[in-house]
């Protein structure tokens, strides 16, 4: 593949920029950053590489024979007009297990030990013991058993939780309990689960996966989203945490981002929003990918961040 | 040692009856459970030992040979009146590390995955991203590298948090880069250090240790207190906290509890305030423990949760 013309299309291209110039042997390379609002039919034809977070609304193919996704999920690249099928797709892959890992944590340790009583009985000068839970008496249940799935749940093996998985093979994985296929009937492993976590990608297979069959199975779990907003039913969560099935929900993602201000989950006491932070790529990060697929691909190696276009990720 | 007639005082002492009664092998042993304000010198004469959390304000040594601590911490045990030379001294073990590591990294990752800034974003519909900071990007020092202190370093060390240890002996330990002698002078590691986490019990050399010179040595330090409240200069904390030295403190152990109502602590915007529950024996544990020293005695097998009198833990 003879690439030299690398267009870098982002609100923040300005940081890629300064960022790209430290960088060492992209000497003979040509470069051009540019906004969404300025990229031009031109910049597509002139392109050999287009790298971004998204799709703009001009989008044209043009001579591009190479996208470069700078965050992990590709669906905002794919969605919207059909891809061309001799376009190679890459995706960015660093630290994002550990990332999500940090984020989903942070939430349980809160539930458990009582981080919202404890700043409430401060306001009142309460001095009454609420015995934290040990994470080694929990259990989870994680959709999606890849790199994301996976380190989320060899964290919570660290500390004890019996974790679960479920996905579309159903293929056993490291530090999972026992993984469910998707298709099948799993929902009993739901009922006695304290922690609910979807990391999947977003795909035709995993849309509205999450339904009132899935949650209408849970008793009290408390739900972490860090995978795709589209994933779940909005319906079926706010019915299921007027019902109790789940009595508490961390959303880091959205059907519609950033999340409208009249939506519901905005004001819902039970609710808590994140603005899709559990797993940001730095501009560095996603760089630091590209740079280092560029180098594979010159060398004729195999890449471990090749989008599969069936799967969608 | 001849050991027949166990006595049990404490609050919860109906509870603790409930439990030992549940267990097997006890049939050959006497009990007497009785709360704090009705032990008489009467059962002190009776009791060969003596099972408690504290010493009653009545308490007598009688015929007691052994007293049994139902927590982890002894001082309590050991103060107001001197100790008897001959009468065994254990305190319980239990999974005291790992509580304790799962309150502290709670409020480690509450910190880095900014809580409260996106509850508060939340109340104003505002979706603005501020990145978390992964942990291993953070330095940790951690005051006592005993059981406890290991077991959080070990918790830190899984996420890549750099510890460094400070300790009366100063031996290198598993998971510390380095550990430092308490009287040495190794302030400068303070300079850069995130979270500053006390773990040490309370003795004539950890008493006040944490003063002005540690605390003036940080900069914008979380520090956590699981230790003892004893250890802490109060008015170097505050006006450490005043001076941006500390950021925040999370206190669960103080110099008199329950913290009084007047205590500036509980008003105080930069301090959360939990009462002592970052290692609860829970009544389970702690019978379960002395069952089991109960057992090793009788097999004339070593003690490993014996009090060294000497150094008071």
């Amino acid at each position: 593949m003879n690439i030299n013309n690398v267009l870098f299309v982002s609100p923040m291209y300005k940081e890629l920029e300064a960022i790209v110039n430290r960088k060492e042997g992209v000497e003979n390379k040509q470069f051009r950053f540019i906004s969404e609002d300025k990229v031009s039919a031109e910049d597509y034809l002139w392109a050999d590489v287009f790298v971004s977070f998204k799709r703009p609304g001009n989008f044209d193919f043009g001579n591009i024979k190479w996208v470069h996704s700078l965050g992990a999920g590709v669906d905002k690249l794919l969605r919207d007009a059909p891809w061309k099928d001799d376009v190679l797709l890459t995706r960015t892959i660093s630290s994002f297990g550990q990332k999500i890992s940090e984020y989903c944590l942070s939430y349980l340790l809160r539930d458990v030990q009582n981080h919202y009583t404890y700043d409430h009985q401060k306001q009142n000068k309460e001095w009454k013991m609420v015995a934290p839970i040990p994470l080694n008496e929990k259990k989870a249940v994680v959709f999606g058993t890849g790199v994301i799935g996976q380190e989320v749940a060899r964290t919570l093996s660290f500390f004890g939780v019996k974790v679960y998985g479920i996905s579309l093979s159903g293929t056993s994985k490291e530090y999972f309990t026992e993984v469910f296929l998707s298709n099948s009937d799993y929902h009993h492993v739901l009922q006695d689960t304290d922690y609910l976590i979807n990391t999947m990608p977003l795909t035709e297979d995993t849309k509205l996966m999450i339904d009132e069959e899935v949650l209408h199975s849970c008793n009290d779990v408390l739900f972490i989203n860090v995978g795709r907003g589209e994933s779940v039913k909005n319906q079926a969560l706010i019915h299921s945490l007027a019902k109790g099935h789940v009595k508490w929900a961390i959303l880091d993602v959205f059907q519609e981002e950033p999340l409208p201000e009249s939506d519901l989950f905005w004001t819902h006491p039970k609710v808590t929003v994140t603005p899709h932070i559990s797993a940001i790529t730095t501009a560095e990060e996603g760089i630091d990918c590209f740079l280092e697929t560029f180098d594979k691909l010159e060398q004729n190696e195999v890449l471990l961040n090749k989008v599969d276009l069936a799967k969608g990720f």
